[in-house]
């Protein structure tokens, strides 16, 4: 049976949650939790991809080391693009959007996390698609071709976009009970105690305070000034 | 102002969703989104910790490298263990319980996140204390000394313990509350989007199926019994 490759793009300035959330839930269709048989998933082999074999520094300060560069990963089954500042600078890089573009060709998924989105538009995969990103971004969706969709995660065929950072630890179980199906996601969901107790109910602009969206509005002002250039 | 310094102590297979999730809210204190004066967390550093300073590999394949090693560290106001199949590792090292032990001595905050606890219980920091861990492994608790507490997160004085993995970056905005106010804590929630919404209801033994809890047992199996020799 052939590996079922499952590949994380990241690069200079990336915001590691939108990364290790979903990394870690993707991960574990290698050890597949399959609760009456063998699960295809046994297959499974989960690749960290960078432009080169340098370590990676996040936005917040973590510093993570690729396991392959664009030259020596393989096909992948499923690309995933995570979010942060540093879009700004993946998208004006020619390699990565080339990678970005190449690769989703050929791929069965096509995903991506908060603004990594707008990495996939530049790669012109969202043209005419239904997408979504981080809160504050979906307003620039229609500059890379796509018609937002209201959710925490937007299905269009094989292309799965998700909302801010946290959101791809959603989306992840969504493709695992896909690829898989539910009692393996439930399994995995089990694992990792994914049964999530937020102290306030404040992680949406729907349900947030002026101050906050205003604040947070402020602190993307430059991400968004930049985006705008797409 | 003196700094607020943070810190996470890595080990090898740790699991790395226990450390990157707490570390994406915490993080943030440093750039503190405060509504209306200067947070006093505008001095908030955050420290990732190892034995040594070669990077340290998840028990997923997330390679991850240290900011300081155990001599170089700061002493640390918040000392946040994660969890993993190496805590096992952890305990047997008397390098890194010590470092715990003497860190925590000074610390403002001591806390865990999933099996990170029974690391703090090696240090003797959870004796005559009630605590909680990874649901799999709460009946190890009496012998590191500590009462079992209901819920995803114990609080007992100044030792935040939580549950398996997920239950990290809830326990990270309860302490961002407390140290920096609900305000803070809010607009960085609405800043990472966490408003989750899992496709499935099965992350804790009382929502899940039979079949899943009984094979997550099993899978914890190993390490369950390595514990059960402390």
């Amino acid at each position: 049976m052939p590996d079922f490759n499952v590949g994380f793009v990241i690069f200079p300035d990336l915001t590691q949650l939108d990364f290790t959330g979903p990394f870690e839930v993707l991960s574990r269709l290698a050890t597949p939790p399959s609760l009456s048989s063998p699960s295809a998933f046994a297959h499974s082999r989960t690749h960290i991809v960078a432009k080169t074999m340098q370590p990676v520094l996040s936005d917040r300060g973590l510093r993570i080391l690729p396991t392959c560069d664009f030259d020596s990963c393989p096909q992948l089954d499923l690309i995933c693009v995570p979010g942060g500042p540093g879009v700004v600078g993946a998208i004006a890089d020619d390699k990565t959007v080339d990678f970005v573009r190449i690769q989703s060709a050929r791929a069965r998924y096509v995903t991506s996390v908060c603004m990594g989105a707008f990495l996939l538009g530049a790669a012109g995969l969202l043209k005419g698609r239904r997408a979504t990103t981080h809160w504050a971004y979906v307003d620039l969706l229609p500059l890379v071709g796509a018609t937002h969709e209201n959710g925490r995660i937007a299905r269009d065929g094989n292309l799965f976009t998700s909302g801010g950072v946290t959101s791809g630890i959603d989306f992840a179980f969504r493709i695992v009970a896909e690829l898989a199906g539910p009692e393996v996601a439930q399994a995995i969901q089990l694992g990792i105690e994914y049964d999530p107790a937020p102290p306030f109910d404040a992680g949406h602009p729907s349900k947030a305070s002026e101050a906050a969206i205003a604040l947070m509005v402020r602190r993307n002002e430059p991400a968004h000034n930049s985006l705008q250039q797409l």
